[in-house]
């Protein structure tokens, strides 16, 4: 059944208030309703919430996208709420709590009691770091358990943890000294004490870490989930891959957006938002492009002279401007991904610009040709001839094909070059590809072909 | 101890012929391994793997690039090699076959023997596919086994599954009817019949689902590891979250170098890519910009008369071009990611098209107005006064902020509804992004900034 269908069917049953609706929500999973409720109106959302547990109503929460959940939570009553978010993961419960204003995530947080604490603590730490993304509900047993003993708390413990498949052995104060996968504990003997089986060379990552190094360390050494520690190897929470799967895309999206100037909205859906926040995240890259494209246009003023004289020169002004930008996007996105994917070591920077260069150059000299080719012909196109068939075609051409060769050159120099510096000084190169760039490749362009064009004027 | 200083110890150590080399590995982590033999030259990379066992060298192997794999296996003899592969997962050595030249994956393949048939089998699914990155290493019990009965029997193949963590129940005709986690095993009690505690709603993935669709699936279920069936519901094998972790990325790179019209290199990294291979991946976007510049410099050429008369109006070609072509990147960016994230549903397109427009007229009368201000105080910069001077202020002002406001405007609307358009007949809307949308807002701009500017001329 499709989830139209069955939010169709839902439907129909709030309206009959059909019994059989709780039944009916045993068998969809927490990820198909959470879809579902989505789309309902706030008054069918209090309905079938009321018929869920708060056990039911937390999974489906979690499920849900952040600003959703916001508003589900502000649709309840304040004893309800905070029922649901005792049974809510601690680190998905901070999370909303984040979100919400300060004195209502205040209030909520004294009905919640005795999880309180824990949250707040989760709370505290940055958003985008390891203990931002944290949970608490980990297993942890000390290394002096045996493997029938540590089997049976699991079992009996299971239903509560975030992750039953690896345990970890800290000592006496909690320090992490060892793991074990649900896997080795299930191969072991039944006698042998955790001390003797587990891993020592525990993969961990400090509290203050950034999600995105976090990220490239679970995907490395394909973890399940990893252990997060403070300075002194405390144990603080474990991150779980299904967390990881969604910072990977959060950080992809920041790093595609930051590309052009627009800043992610948080806590609310790229359809919901106003129109007034969106302007505010997108308008100051357009503010300092405009200011960039008048530095290139001055270049163009600077020439006014040559363009007065042979006017058909500015024909070609787009063509060099596109095709250094085009040449400087290709490279410059190809480095930044290759250096966020680590397929670009910070070793091999240089070695890999040298080879751009090369690159550069040969695409430069097949556009060069080809457009010098085309300046040469312009004069058959019946709407141009006008303009082109007063200069010398083959003078034109050479023109028009030199700058067009050194303007694809410098558009791979500049474009690989402005996010390698960027990287060396810890900027994020992401935003290397921005009016810094366009505007450099423009002045250098236009300056290169109206210099080339002055210089052969006479001949023309 | 750093990976640099690990690498210099092994060198070292290789170098003495020390004995105590082979306990050194042992304390290793595989990917740790495996980046330091990326860096080892033919000889010691040869020496290194004489060291170590099939089973540690095919954990190490796993964990390399598909290149760096590539070369390996061709350093060493083909008894060695089949030897192994026999030892890696199925999909990855269906994966490192599929990379070498065919004459010796067959060759290879005769001499693994016992698991060729299944990897045959692997090869014969697209690579992006489900069939293409699932494994068969996977656990399936029938629905009657006991619960007792499944631990005792995952303590015994536990070392060889890809993962224990699910576990599925098929029938006799091995049809998929049903899965366990682990941890529904070990909280189940002893006597009771797999198919009394499997959930039966089992979410699987047809075997031909594109790898992007699976990844989706995964993430949007928090799952560890997904089934893959064929029409009939036979299990065929399962997809481990580490994998997706790596679709993901490969999927973000796919997309972000998609944009800019440079394809990804297979089996060979960035830096040591030949300039050819290069070249031809990203000179065919390059030299369809070529045509479309040319293109929206005929605009400028069909104004010739207006320009020789003006030759001021050339100093806002390149700011006209690059706003829109920045408010044109921030649109056709924020839809395409959100379109891709999901964050923009199939229903709202239109009503996020709606909204876009609104966005595009506020950024466009601010830039509008902005630009009208700088074109009129043009005048006093001391290097472009002579050419300024000779028009009218308010009148330039007026074109230009117009031209601008337009301009915006129009790139907003080109931004969303070419990959919109391109969405809707199911065309990846990341190719939309490039040179189609680049001419589109350069005509565009160009026209409505020179009709303008032709309109008014007699004022300036």
């Amino acid at each position: 059944m499709s989830l139209q269908k069955t939010l169709q069917k839902i439907l129909q049953m709030l309206k009959e208030r059909d019994t059989n609706l709780e039944e009916f929500f045993q068998n969809l999973h927490p990820s198909d309703f959470a879809e579902i409720v989505e789309d309902l109106d706030d008054e069918q959302k209090r309905e079938l919430f009321e018929i869920l547990s708060d056990e039911e109503a937390a999974l489906v929460l979690q499920e849900m996208e952040d600003f959703d959940q916001v508003d589900l939570i502000r649709l309840l009553n304040k004893k309800r709420a905070s029922a649901i978010l005792k049974e809510m993961s601690s680190d998905d419960a901070a999370d909303l709590l984040g979100e919400l204003p300060e004195s209502q995530a205040k209030e909520l947080l004294t009905l919640i009691e005795e999880d309180a604490e824990e949250i707040r603590d989760l709370m505290s730490y940055p958003e985008d770091s390891a203990g931002g993304i944290m949970t608490t509900e980990f297993i942890s047993f000390p290394e002096t358990m045996r493997v029938e003993e540590a089997i049976r708390r699991l079992r009996e413990i299971a239903p509560e943890a975030e992750t039953v498949y690896y345990v970890y052995v800290v000592d006496e104060e909690t320090r992490l000294i060892g793991v074990l996968s649900l896997r080795d504990l299930i191969s072991a003997a039944d006698g042998t004490p955790l001390a003797e089986i587990m891993r020592r060379n525990v993969i961990s990552v400090p509290v203050e870490m950034d999600q995105e190094e976090v990220a490239k360390v679970v995907s490395k050494y394909d973890l399940l989930a990893v252990p997060v520690v403070d300075e002194r190897q405390h144990l603080l929470g474990i991150i779980t891959v299904d967390d990881i799967l969604d910072v990977i895309e959060e950080e992809a999206t920041e790093d595609i957006y930051r590309r052009v100037g627009a800043v992610e909205l948080e806590g609310v859906g790229l359809v919901e938002a106003a129109v007034p926040n969106i302007i505010r995240r997108r308008l100051p890259w357009l503010i300092i492009t405009l200011f960039g494209g008048m530095l290139s246009g001055s270049v163009i003023g600077a020439f006014e002279q040559t363009l007065q004289a042979v006017v058909v020169l500015a024909i070609f002004i787009p063509v060099i401007m596109d095709m250094g930008g085009n040449v400087a996007a290709q490279s410059s996105t190809v480095f930044v991904r290759g250096v966020a994917t680590g397929e670009i070591e910070a070793t091999e920077r240089w070695r890999y610009f040298f080879k751009e260069i090369k690159v550069g150059m040969a695409m430069g000299l097949v556009c060069g040709f080809t457009i010098a080719v085309v300046a040469s012909f312009l004069r058959y196109l019946p709407f141009l001839s006008g303009a082109v068939s007063t200069v010398n075609a083959t003078v034109l051409g050479v023109i028009v094909g030199t700058a067009m060769f050194t303007t694809v050159l410098v558009g791979a120099i500049i474009g690989t070059l402005v996010p390698l510096l960027f990287s060396q000084r810890g900027i994020d190169p992401a935003y290397a590809s921005g009016p810094l760039v366009t505007t450099i490749k423009d002045v250098t362009g236009l300056l290169i072909y109206f210099s080339i064009a002055t210089a052969l004027m006479r001949f023309l």
